[in-house]
């Protein structure tokens, strides 16, 4: 059940990530560019990686590291798939706007559990594939406008492109999350040894995205190296070191645990955070946001209770066990 | 299986309920008086039912009748804790809107699980309680409203009364169905006869009502059987036949099936109520419409479906007979 706490702190991390990037704002604005954020944090994680890397070497020197180049190149697919991804994102928001976008999103929760499937060839019973869905289901309730607020046809108004690209960014995130169990999974390397390899080449494509857009801005606020830490204060360093652990965090469920677990973190997070906003930036409470925490409860019990506590079944199979082809079980008493 | 023949068509008689209610109006007013529409309701299933009970007692001379004054007295119940109802309904709506109580009309969902549970000990599983509280929350989700509609804050604002006496309300309702369905199930009487007794105090007390509504408006309108027909067009008499269909469709299922049977139709109605009203009278769909739909559909799978047809059980439990004591089949495939 080890999984278990680290799926919780994954939760609790994530959910502080959207409050400290508000927080790190001064009058809604950032005085430091967030591009930086991410790769400082690509950086922190190749550092700690290497680091402990370095440490279990020490301690057991059989630690497992493939160093082919064979293996090695398949670490840059995530990278690329996120780059295609941002790609995507951009032009999906020139179709939609930031809200139909959110709800969109959500829709990876369900192509996660249909590559997850297809891909890695988990199978999941009926009750877990409708989990999955009321997940889903659970978090767009959440995000539901409420009245008085602002741009209400929006959500069935967006051209048709719109929601394809959505549809294809859903598709996309979920392949880079099962590409990575797949990764990490493939052999019994070193954790470290694999996060040293994801996040080398995650910080080169990060690199490379500062180099570009300061290329593209025609060099106009200077070079990235030259504003890498400015205007950074306390709360952003708390962003990078957030990101950065909550990355460490997904790679570990990766190796073991999966997907799914990932997935579910990340949502409670998610409501986490608009619970969390309730008290901190005076979010107002919803009818639907409540409606939706119950829903992602009901989920996330369906999925990850044992069998017997949702269905009394081992009774019922006990009371006749000579009739074991027979285990239709009638739940309704009676008709 | 023929309950579930009776549900359906339940179902599509109580979703055209709204809509026949709604088209017997000239200009949003009713031409007649709404109030002897229940009372006809209630005469028509009681002559029904004595025609029906005359037939059967004349092709089986054995038909089960009951007539102690000890039993028939029982079911005056069901029409006294309708009246309470009513009067309680009434005070609620002096403390909150009447979105407001329709929101809070779901609770009855879930108390008619537990009153169903304590006085009819019926035995649930988690699943199946997890199905009641998902179908409340599916038929609230479709029930908040969208932006750009009017009254806000009322849901959260109204006074801790109206609260209260919006559970009483859903306590008072559950118990009139549990309390029938004891009636109904409690001995082995021809159904038409138990109508009989119900409908005939049923009529009694909707008489008083109209009786009641004369007195305390002085007979500015006249007595009520001078507007009996008042204003009646086809529509209306098609609300008064749809009234008392639906209503001998309950009593079967009360004897039949169960109440969790009568609360899944009478739900999916509202939704489809819903859907119809978005074709006939321009209503707008909505996100939430459409998520709390999936929501009683996941809802009826969970409480409906045998177990082996949510979890793969059969093949587990059959691969494995022998260690039948160790049910606990761990469905994470890994971790």
């Amino acid at each position: 059940m080890q999984w278990y706490f680290v799926a919780l702190l994954l939760t609790f991390l994530t959910s502080s990530q959207g409050i400290l990037t508000t927080l790190s704002q001064s009058n809604g604005k950032y005085l430091y560019d967030y591009a930086t954020v991410p790769f400082l944090a690509e950086v922190f994680k190749l550092v700690l990686s290497s680091l402990l890397v370095w440490r279990e070497c020490q301690i057991s020197p059989s630690t497992r590291m493939t160093t082919e180049w064979k293996s090695v190149r398949l670490y840059v697919v995530p990278s690329i798939i996120y780059l295609i991804h941002n790609n995507v994102q951009f032009a999906t928001l020139t179709y939609v706007d930031t809200s139909t976008y959110q709800i969109m999103g959500n829709l990876k929760i369900v192509t996660t559990g249909i590559l997850f499937r297809l891909f890695l060839r988990r199978r999941l019973s009926n009750l877990q594939w409708m989990a999955i869905i009321l997940l889903a289901v659970g978090t767009t309730t959440s995000q539901v406008k409420g009245c008085g607020e602002a741009s209400c046809d929006s959500l069935f108004a967006a051209p048709i492109q719109g929601y394809m690209l959505g549809a294809v960014s859903a598709c996309l995130s979920a392949l880079a999350g099962v590409y990575t169990e797949f990764l990490m999974k493939k052999n019994n390397d070193s954790l470290y040894w694999q996060n040293i390899q994801l996040y080398t080449f995650g910080s080169i494509f990060n690199l490379a995205r500062l180099v570009l857009d300061d290329y593209r801005g025609g060099y106009e606020n200077g070079s990235w190296w030259q504003r890498l830490f400015n205007g950074y204060s306390i709360t952003t360093w708390m962003v990078v070191l957030n990101l950065g652990s909550t990355g460490l965090l997904v790679s570990w469920l990766m190796k073991y645990a999966d997907n799914i677990v990932k997935v579910y973190a990340t949502s409670m997070a998610m409501l986490l955070t608009m619970v969390w906003s309730v008290y901190l930036f005076s979010f107002k409470p919803t009818l639907q946001l409540f409606l939706g925490i119950i829903i992602c409860m009901m989920s996330l019990h369906m999925y990850f209770a044992p069998p017997n506590m949702l269905l009394d079944l081992p009774t019922q199979v006990r009371a006749a066990p000579e009739s074991l082809k027979e285990v239709t079980v009638d739940r309704r008493t009676d008709s």
